[in-house]
């Protein structure tokens, strides 16, 4: 890496899951668009032919329209080509296959239990978690070997757990977590804001909020758009819209899994008072099981939707269909700012330019009322080759019996992960808010038969 | 108070609830064997007759066999005169009568809500909150008023909340709350230990122990016998009784609704490895309702009881019985240790005695991983004129989603009685272990109909 | 106040101490430039002759090339009229005059103290101190009944102490205390980087720093620029320069009270590890009195210099010759930026810019080894109505000495100023740094002497 | 070991620099009235011969009348002997020689600095450190290796560096430290007590205390006799010995150099309003060495006693007489109960009684405002197999800047040490109170010549 007045060249990027038909695009994208910094990504996957077809992609945007940073792309064999003297670290893998996945979505239903993602809590979180962990670990222990000052950025779910994942591996890791949850929730509130104020909507980087929780359960304490306090007005917005707000026409809860009426949101602001900053679809997870995935009724009402993974397997088809396009030349690589966060944290950790926004990282003290060391998402400070949490303030009170169960469970099953240990497992399924609506028995069966459909995976718990 | 050489005299006990006829003999008959502190006790109740016949009991106390120190008993009319001066003020009060309790009871049986006891979370303990803390604030003032230095006992429940609504109205106030619950456990550790070790039954005070949580929902972490860790001897003994301990032969679960087969206590020291420290019917309450208290059946299986409040009922009338004849001499007073500590503790502070046991104090780290200013239950250190908590430690993972939730449901509770604030209540009621098993519109109606049925209690809160 | 679009108008800004000659123009400065808001400023001053003639010179302002901001002045004759309804209070105030400062600088010299400054701690900050936080509380009361919820920033020093004193007589106010100190050592750090680097003088906003400790003995414990850490570029530097760097060539510390060679920092440094954040002259006065202030000739020796009290007299009647000038016009006002924050600092509160730089606010964790509620000073975050601390982590250990104890003693002074406690502040005296050289008995007349000098403002404590 | 009902057998006690000439005798004089434990004591030192001889001494006590409890004494070669499966571990050893002290105590005094003992802090103490952490080091490695679970009490000064030593070396060792200066001042208070309230002398353990501070420089901030507040008391009792107290007709500060009038004690208190609680020979060397140590009338002034080395010397020449005798077999020895709380701390971690004292352990929150992990001494409960800090509360802030500085030498002290870094140790050095009353020039001149005296001990620094 070398700094060149205000531009750095030779950034080397090292990208895991680097065969990825989404994310890697996203990062592409961004890079090209980055025009002060410049450089080399390593795609890394275990799907080597992925990571090829990725760097043949990847080169082929220096040459379209738009780009204003020449980025070289390289696919290379093993984990240690590509983390060997790597700056940055981006981790974004899929662990196991949708097969995997359809089992942590789909078998507790026959007892009952709905899930609308099932990839960070609920028993569908859970055993992803067992099988991801190992995976980061690994990970991990290969920044120790190749890289030991370099940044890492986590995409991987389920967040929290990943989180700690890393810095138990290795404990001076530089690493935090980013996801753009709460980035729909901003842009959220520029709509009410817009709504109830009569204003233009503003955009998402104008409502200053202040961020705290554990990760796709994190909470809006503050909000202020030009000086306005935005808690009355989305107060308003939401009496008015107790039935869910229909903010996308084309675009909504019946016809799109990822798309709901903010239902959800709305009438737990009703209920605590406070703005929940993540998808419905998320939220609904780590709420007590009976209030709004009780059966697929319940959630039609709560208007929004369960993704069955079904949708993920065609539409993986479809993104290889895309992936086979642009490989061949047949389709050209389009440019645009994903509004992902990435690329620009990179450029703050480089002392390009100072920000602050949400993370996930280790709790020092930003949040006093949950256990120091656990995995939290706040704001933070980027600057040059540092990244400090902002004091967030106490959980408030009325959410805190909701929030605490949560990062104790996201805790409880980072120690169980770590010692591979899979009855310490057992304890944080029980104590799931969507699993406490059956009882011990039925959840044991159903915790032996999620393992037994995924134990391809999980060789080193058993 | 006098202090002559190892003795205390005139010394003076403020009694609020002094009319009872339980707790009120009990203290009596610890005080008549206290050879070393003497005065008078001021009997204080809203119920002034039964105060006035406890002073006449108390009174001829003196003249009993075993008798070692001869208080005085006074009933007066006005709290203020029962506080004037006091050194101690015991707060044991039955917050309404039996008929609000069948209420807090009862009622959530309709929504299949079944609860063991009803009087500290749960829908019972929550609603019982409401009625009791501005009782407990006015007493608060009148200790500002009149005592402001004195020691302050409270036995009365829900302990936690009452704890912080005694903190909360009057915050120099010297309080502590105190409960027999762990004992209990002691007891059943003694048990455990005779039978596996093949020795004597020990006293329970020769069972060390760490005690932390919330009352009634308090773990002991460390638990050894002459020098023996007890934890493997536990194990043993819960695998030996994974269906329940008989241990009370006469006295069992299926004839006496306090009594249980502590098949709960095992199954959760199995499941997650610690030994929790209360009667399963208290225990019971804190976990998810579909856990031990489902149904009456399932309730049966796990062998403990629901205690109905028509047996309370008619337990007063007993003790009432019980009264008039002591009251009228027809039956002498019979003075026997009742195994709690209150008279020990006073000792303590008057500087004759230094002891060591658990009470329910604010956390000031004691709990590092539970929020600073919340009450908990730990050990903590008794001399003169002070109290300080020993160090607990953190609440285990295994147990902290659990606990966690617990704590904070209490602090949400004590917030809502302080500001009388019936939304706040509410958002407590629904995130309740046994309330998350029916949903928000049912929450409501249970809660309304509660909130109905004791309403000349809740004046300030409508 | 109103938000239009990207602009805000009708601010109001109240300045305490409004009749300031120097202050007050700089901040009617860089209020001109500030395009994107606009509004009054109220003038109070106890001498309201200089608040008026301020207000004849800002609202002149209008007229003058550069200006971009048309801000309106108007002095008024009580605290009340200039704090009602304002959004911002600026405080900036000398107690007393400077014959009080005299005494606080020049007693001690009889003893053999000799100090720099002698505004923060040493004898004479805590006597100043002492008159200065009575004046505080009076404001803070005016805050809390006039603007409670006007942001209050200020400029007094000691800023330690005022901060507290501003905190203890009005718990909720919205107050943060700037100072400008740590950004000369931003620019001697650019200094220090151009030097060693070969490089062009970066702007001091590129150099990118994490602070931590009391105003006026603040460390960075990073600093970075361009990616590039400047750690070992100061050492280096700091190797090089051993004796004292000569950065500024016509105004270097023989000729100007203000100057230093940097020399107590770059040795600090070469001690201890880390990089002193203020001008020598304040640093040396937080030392042990032998180590920079033994007698002038020590102070010559380390290349600062003692500002006698006779220079600012002479400076203020420059200063009252140049504020006559611009009142009758004769000479036109100035408009130039002034490198202070804050206007920026309103700008952010008002939602129209995020910054992070650096204030003294009470500890809430973001210095984990200092006690909590201690005035700190650290990087926070400013947004849209919102200050928050940016982790800044635990005083290293080789400084902790050093700078526990001074934090404690400006904890100590708050208590004893709150309490009006002139022996709870001969605490504080007797174990400062500088009066440690003396004994006990010394200390008592020194400090007798230095109270009764300055009498006149300290009738409460006597 | 071997529980026999309320008798321990069988207990293996090592004690690592068993050789000694008083601490030795000491402890087999308390185990030999010690009825309910008994077994071995492995006595290992350097001095080879000199634990041959305690060895002997040792198991004649069997015959002495008086003896209860019979113990076994073996003199070992190794320390792996004596630590191999040991269940206490007592560690009490002389780092080097006397000639090392002589340097550590005396050469100070060229640059005027004078000490009191010179083994706790001040530039004695902090030689003494350097070459006493390796060895301690080594021991703790040892009792990894050889006894992990062994409970370890360390008698060894600098106590607190020692303390942080064994921590660091070993992490889960299972150690405390011990002291008995607070039980001389419980003495004291009991002296003060009984002459102002016309009482006999109560014993020390009737005046129940709460201490916290550091070793040597503990303070005990609340003091009750009887129910009795003993500040009122003591605050008296110092008005009217301002000038000392001759609590010691025969054996007094003029003739005794451990002996003082206390003439510090109780000026610390007239002064700061807490009670210092250590001899004031001691507490001298804690404050800036202006106040009672600026030179020997000084000293005299404040009635207390500098200890020359060549005391220590002829001292030791007496006691190896003595054990010529015992060993021998001419003097029979004598069993009396020391005052020493070591066996009673034994007795309570082997389940036999519980106890309360003060001991050296990290922070753990016990006091809140010193840096977690920081060696620190409070109460503490002992229990069976546990030791726990009592909370202690805050140090006060009058005293906090006093505190906090030794609190923060001696961490860094330990750093230096672990580290093997005299540069590091130099900073702590130049902070200490007795040295900041030279300047860094002959501070650096007196560091490097007295580690140039004990260079024979400092190999690993060099």
């Amino acid at each position: 890496m070398k700094h060149l007045g205000n531009r750095v060249e030779d950034v080397k990027i090292a990208y895991v899951g680097g065969g990825s038909r989404g994310w890697a695009w996203g990062l592409m994208s961004d890079l090209a668009k980055a025009e002060d910094m410049c450089g080399t990504v390593y795609l890394y996957d275990i799907d080597h032919d992925a990571a090829k077809k990725n760097e043949v992609i990847g080169n082929r945007i220096k040459n379209v329209d738009g780009c204003r940073s020449p980025w070289s792309y390289k696919a290379v064999e093993t984990i240690d080509e590509a983390l060997a003297g790597a700056d940055f670290v981006v981790i974004s893998i899929l662990p196991g296959t949708f097969d995997e996945m359809e089992s942590d979505v789909h078998t507790p239903e026959k007892y009952g239990i709905y899930q609308s993602v099932g990839d960070t809590s609920g028993p569908g979180g859970i055993i992803r978690a067992l099988r991801t962990i190992p995976m980061l670990e690994v990970i991990a222990k290969a920044v120790e070997r190749n890289c030991p000052r370099a940044w890492v950025i986590n995409y991987t779910n389920p967040m929290t757990v990943c989180m700690q994942g890393l810095y138990k591996a290795f404990p001076k890791i530089k690493a935090f977590g980013c996801c753009h949850e709460v980035f729909g929730t901003q842009k959220f509130l520029a709509e009410a804001a817009a709504e109830m104020l009569g204003i233009e909507k503003p955009d998402r980087s104008e409502i200053k909020i202040n961020v705290l929780g554990v990760n796709h359960f994190t909470w809006i304490t503050k909000a202020n758009y030009m000086g306005r306090d935005l808690y009355p007005v989305y107060k308003e917005y939401c009496e008015k819209h107790q039935d869910g707000a229909d903010h996308q026409a084309d675009d909504n809860w019946m016809n799109n899994f990822f798309v709901s009426a903010e239902k959800v949101k709305i009438n737990l602001f009703r209920r605590f008072g406070y703005i929940a900053a993540a998808g419905d679809r998320h939220l609904a997870e780590f709420c007590p099981g009976n209030w709004f995935l009780k059966d697929p009724e319940t959630v039609s009402r709560w208007k929004f939707a369960l993704t069955p993974v079904s949708w993920r397997k065609n539409d993986l088809k479809e993104r290889l269909r895309k992936s086979a396009e642009l490989y061949e030349g047949k389709k050209e690589f389009e440019i645009k700012e994903t509004g992902e966060e990435g690329v620009r944290q990179m450029r703050a950790l480089l002392g390009l330019e100072d920000m602050v926004t949400n993370v996930n990282i280790q709790n020092r003290g930003q949040i006093p009322n949950l256990p120091m060391g656990a995995v939290v998402e706040t704001n933070a400070r980027f600057s040059a080759d540092s990244v400090e949490p902002v004091f967030a303030g106490e959980i408030p009170p009325e959410i805190y019996p909701l929030v605490s169960r949560i990062c104790g469970e996201q805790q409880l099953i980072s120690e169980a992960c770590a010692e591979r240990d899979l009855e310490k497992a057992f304890c944080a399924f029980i104590c799931d808010p969507l699993v406490t609506t059956i009882d011990w028995a039925d959840a044991r069966k159903l915790f032996d038969e999620m393992v037994d459909n995924t134990k391809a995976y999980l060789g080193e718990y058993l």
